[in-house]
Parts: structure tokens; C-alpha cells; sequence
């Protein structure tokens, strides 16, 4: 029995990719409480429910869960969407929300807009874990092995319900630290959303010039390297439209720093070259010794 | 005994990653003839030959050596040197020459301004192989097993020496495919240069913005997305100044396909993004399972 999470009943809105490995994940632990699971795709929730990872074999779930979890893992831009769908579904008063969204700042501004009931028991997380391939048939049980969540506390969440989300991160594997969500997405639209931004972009500058050859005669690295240029376009749509503002902005930062690095060339500028190369080399070489320890 | 090398003596100039990697490989593969290996860095040599991976504890190569290999293994800008090093050392006419550097028009410019005779019996070779570790305690014996390099033949070859060098990589356990040296300079620029130019600069950008904190919070994926910003300066700064042009036509068509998804972020326009993020995500996926038949 795992006796981390502190609920009875576990409901996952999306059972795609990350709500799919949550469900899986729930078995593979022995969560004692029922878990259930609703998608507009009606196949992924026949099969989760043919592998008994769920309750429910349609989306009729009943509508009494007490110590419920609802975890919502649908596109950022439908968060509104699926929180109006499960209050019309659940009449349960003991509830907790949370979310495995890429982006925090819009939920909270939708969650401002919605029942201050919902806003304080609803904790925002996002586990750190994904993959460039989508859908159930790409989940698995040990997603979140060893994988950071993010937490973003807001004014309206109790220690108490934090905790608990924490518990429930933990007892899938994985290990929390705290942010604001302002932090967090301004931080992730450098660290996560630019990775995207530049592999879909070189991505596309490479089809348009080389077609076919692209891949050619790359040996792996390269489809190594743009891996994540294969992503959920709908997922990664939503995220460039909730985060636009940071996600801009760290384009502008990124572009200084390509121009920088370009004239250098230009220039044929050897020593320009050797201090750049070796100034990224070293900080990235130091931090990233730092965070091993 | 290796009966694909049809040498009887092999001398590798640089001992670093690529350059160690030979010799360890050669060892490894039970080469029956006799290795050498010299370096600027005399460690590195001491070092090889108490592994018993060459012949010689110093510099004092034997002038001699005949069915001799040489393979350079040098910073793109250093080969010029290296040539007229091994022509001071050499006096052996049974030679035939190749390289393992990442630029190839510039190496052909040099090689036309020597004598024709090393000219004819140098066979360019790039095998896409490496890491962002450098040196030779970084060399392995298995980088180039099931590993690609590109031949670019040029019209002072013969078929024979052409045949001679496909082997030897051949029996490192690398498969081989031929290009020009312009073909394959326009295409690495893409392929592999590109990448190294947006990581460095992204890097850059995110030590600016975020100093410490770039990988506080990243779980591992940027990490693993920056790596190769961590390779060496020295080799890196001679592959743009060799292969200037091509690489800034590359940035170039790279800022064109980033200021097209930029405008659509800024526009918040999701069917643009959509449309953007699926057109490169089917040419991708179809391109690499193409490549997997």
C-alpha cells in the first residue's frame, strides 16, 4: 500500500501521454483508493479500463468520489473547458485539484475567473518528464522516476493541500521544489520552450533547403538533436499562445546572442570565437557540476 | 588478424577523442601491422604507449615506414602544420594520407597548394563521430562502430587509394558513403554546424539571463539539449572561421524560419502554429523513417 497519497479517489482528465502514465504509474505503486479516468477519446479510456488501470469503463463516473484528486493533463487551453466539465460531473465538496500544464500564469488567471473554491484547493504542478510522442499508447509507469515536479503555491492554497500534492508526486517517484508561477514560466519559457522554438525553427529552415537529404547523411545526432521538433503541435501551440510574452522575449535574448556570435564569424574573428565558445563552455561545464553535487 | 587494412604501418597525427579512438580501435580489432601516434601533447603519448596502443614512447617515428597510412586528426587549421611535419618525418614514398576533420573544402584549398604528389594519395574522410568531451582520455574504442563517414573523393584519386581507405574505416566498424567536399561542407553546415552554432548561443543567452539558475529547475532535458555546447573551443572556432560562408548562409535560412514562427507567436495565430509545428513534424517523421528502411 502506498501510503504518500492521502486521497481515496484519484480522477485523471486526460489520459493521454502524462495522464496516461499517472494512471499507470497509480497501479505500478499499489495506490489502495480507485482511480479513474475521463478523455474525449473514447478508445484510450476503453483500453486504460481493459488493462485495469481504471474504474470506469465510459466517462459515467459517479459523481459522490469523497477524498477525491482531480488531475487535469488536457492541453493548456482547455483547462477551462475541463474544469467546467468535472464541476457539472462531481458534487463531491472534498476535493483537491492539481495539473501537469507546461504553463501556470493562464491557469491562475482562469482559475481568478472561476469559484474562489475551486482557486484555493486547486495546487498547480508540472511534472518535468515528457516525450516527443503523444497519446496513451505512448505512456508509461515510470515517467516520473527520478523526475522534478515543479509546485506553484499560490495565495489561496493551504500547507496542508500542498503537502499533499506533494505526497502525490513522491510516491510516483518523483521530487518537488517550489516556484511562483510567474517565475516558472518565464523561467521555463527559456529553459523548455526555447529548446522547441529553435528545433522547430531549424527544423523547418533544414526542409526547406535540403527536403529529403536532411537526414541523409547525419549519422544520428542530428535527429537526435531536433527529437522534440516531433511533438504534440496542438500541445505545443497552446504553450506558445498561453506564454507568448516570456516566450518573445527569451527569442529576443536568444537572437542577441545569435547575432553576437554570427558577426564573430563574419569577422573571422578567432580569438572573439575562442573567448565565446570558451566563456559558454566553462559556465555550462560549472553549473552543471554545481547541480550534480 | 584485420584483413580489410591493407597497411603495414599506421601513424595517426593527434592523438585527441577522434585520434586516440583509432588507435584504441586498431588495437582492438587486432590490426597485425604496427601503429604510431604523435601529439603536441606528449602526455597523451607516453600515455598511448604504455596502454600498448602505438609503437613509439617519443616523437622518433621511424622515416622508413613503407605501406604506411597516415591519418590526420588535428584542429581544421592546423593541418597545413601537420602536413609539413609529417613531410619532415616521412621519407618513405609508399604512403597514402586521409583525415578525420569536419571541414573539407578548406583541407582540399591547402592540399592544392602543397606538392600534387600528396594531393593524389590523400583521401579526405570525416567520420560523424564525437562527443562534447574532448582529449585523449575521452577516446574509446567503439566511436566509430556502426558509425558513418563520409569519402569526398576529388580527381586526383584513384579508385584503388579510394578502396584502401573505405577499409581501413571499414574495419573500425564504420560504414562509409562518398560526397563531394563542397556537398559535404554545404550539407555539415546544416547538419551538424548549425546546431553547434544555436546551442552555443543559446547557452549564451540563458548564462546572461539567468546565470546560475539556467539549470536550477531544468530536470535534465537541457542538459542533455545543450551538451554539445560544451565542446571544444579550439576545434570549433577552426571549423566557422574554415567553413564561414556556408554557415552563414545556414544562419541566415535559421533566422528566416525563426522570425516566421516568431511573428506567429506574436500574432497569436493558432492555425499558423498548428500548420507550422505539423508541416515540420510529418516531413520529420517521414524523413527519418524513410531513413530507418
Amino acid at each position: 500500500m502506498n501510503t504518500l497519497i492521502e486521497f481515496k479517489n484519484i480522477l485523471v482528465v486526460g489520459v493521454g501521454l502524462i495522464g496516461g502514465s499517472i494512471i499507470r504509474s497509480l497501479k505500478d505503486t499499489n495506490f489502495s483508493g480507485k482511480v479513474y479516468g475521463i478523455d474525449n477519446n473514447k478508445e484510450a479510456i476503453t483500453l486504460a479500463h481493459s488493462y485495469g488501470f481504471i474504474e470506469n469503463k465510459t466517462e459515467n463516473i459517479p459523481s459522490d468520489l469523497d477524498g477525491l484528486l482531480v488531475v487535469f493533463s488536457v492541453p493548456v487551453l482547455s483547462i477551462e473547458d475541463a474544469i467546467n466539465k468535472i464541476e457539472r460531473i462531481i458534487e463531491s465538496e472534498d476535493v483537491l485539484y492539481t495539473d501537469t500544464l507546461s504553463v501556470k500564469s493562464s491557469i491562475l488567471s482562469a482559475l481568478r475567473n472561476l469559484d474562489q473554491k475551486i482557486l484555493n484547493r486547486f495546487v498547480l504542478s508540472h511534472p518535468i518528464a515528457g516525450s516527443e510522442k503523444s497519446g496513451f499508447e505512448a505512456s508509461a509507469s515510470d515517467l516520473f522516476k527520478n523526475r522534478l515536479t515543479i509546485i506553484c503555491p499560490h495565495e489561496g492554497n493551504s500547507n496542508a493541500d500542498l503537502n499533499k500534492i506533494e505526497g502525490f508526486w513522491n510516491s510516483l517517484g518523483s521530487y518537488t521544489k517550489k516556484l511562483s508561477a510567474n517565475d516558472h514560466d518565464e523561467l521555463f519559457a527559456k529553459t523548455s520552450h526555447m529548446p522547441h522554438v529553435i528545433s522547430y525553427a531549424l527544423m523547418d529552415s533544414l526542409f526547406q533547403d535540403l527536403n529529403e537529404k536532411t537526414f541523409l547523411y547525419s549519422g544520428g545526432s542530428l535527429e537526435n538533436y531536433t527529437r522534440i521538433a516531433s511533438s504534440d503541435p496542438q500541445m505545443w501551440k497552446d504553450i506558445m499562445v498561453a506564454n507568448d510574452k516570456s516566450i518573445l522575449s527569451s527569442i529576443a535574448s536568444f537572437k542577441d546572442s545569435l547575432d553576437k556570435l554570427s558577426k564573430l564569424i563574419e569577422e573571422n574573428n578567432s580569438d572573439g570565437l575562442i573567448d565565446f565558445f570558451s566563456f559558454v563552455k566553462q559556465a555550462r561545464d560549472k553549473s552543471i557540476s554545481i547541480e550534480d553535487n
